[in-house]
């Protein structure tokens, strides 16, 4: 894998641009993945993140059961895999084979990261009082891997069902903060 | 003003791809301003939104109080501007003045809508119970307005405190969703 421990108090950086990620649980040592736009961060240090993951959902149940998950972050090569994720569901398939992502073994969860994801965020699950009302869960990141080689990730952002903005480039802004 | 109505069951596609926004509130007839880059999309229709703000800012206390806000999306040209809001405390400046900011009155809230950010979403708190715990408050979005010239609007995006990713194009994958 060519992913490194990444430190924590960094996560907001790579979650705070707002790119589609692919979740992954795992019931039974069965792993699944589901695609997802509707996040965010909440607090820098420890890294908590937010999830609305659609209820009907496999993931949905599992997450709800185990209150496990990794958070990978694709990049536009892999926008079509994300796509059918989004079309399938782990109920009938089994989605790392039909897509051809390689679960690699996570080092705090039982969910695998997914080899070809540039980024992957261990989590687990603190609260879920918004659950039954939104489908929100809050997370706590307890390891994060990054790939070290990608300075400026093409992560994709979601315009609409199936139309993506790709990151462009990076601008900065002297700030006092 | 440039912008003309948005229908509300396609604001997620302005929030989705996780864009920094500039937020305002009002107290008392004064308006502020703050750069807001944690947020997430909860709902489709109507519309819903979740906040993280900053429990020191003036604006955390304006919208406890007052219950109301306008989400504005800024582009590019508006880095600087952003980055100023941030850097600044409504308790000692005037945003709008000082960053060269045009009001407009909105519809449906007391706080303005900035006139320069190509998209303005006005916003009710609907939900606080998460507010006290992590900052973050949940909106429904009762009027929208974008600027209909602007198809791939360059937004802004935080990679770090005065770091930010510039939307890049356009993709689309076929989806059977």
């Amino acid at each position: 894998m060519k992913k490194r421990s990444f430190p924590l108090p960094k996560v907001y950086q790579l979650l705070g641009t707002g790119p589609v990620v692919l979740v992954t649980t795992s019931a039974n040592g069965k792993p699944n993945v589901m695609a997802l736009a509707w996040h965010t961060v909440m607090d820098f240090a420890p890294p908590v993140v937010g999830l609305v993951v659609g209820e009907q959902s496999l993931s949905f149940k599992t997450l709800k059961a185990t209150k496990e998950c990794v958070i990978n972050i694709p990049t536009a090569e892999l926008a079509k895999q994300v796509v059918g994720c989004g079309n399938t569901s782990g109920r009938t398939v089994d989605k790392f084979t039909k897509f051809g992502l390689t679960p690699v073994a996570a080092v705090k969860v039982n969910p695998p990261l997914i080899a070809e994801c540039y980024a992957s965020l261990e989590c687990r699950v603190v609260d879920v009082k918004l659950v039954a009302k939104y489908n929100f869960f809050i997370l706590k990141v307890v390891k994060a891997w990054v790939d070290p080689t990608i300075r400026e990730p093409q992560t994709i952002h979601q315009r609409g069902i199936c139309e993506f903005m790709v990151a462009g480039k990076t601008i900065t802004i002297p700030s006092k903060m």
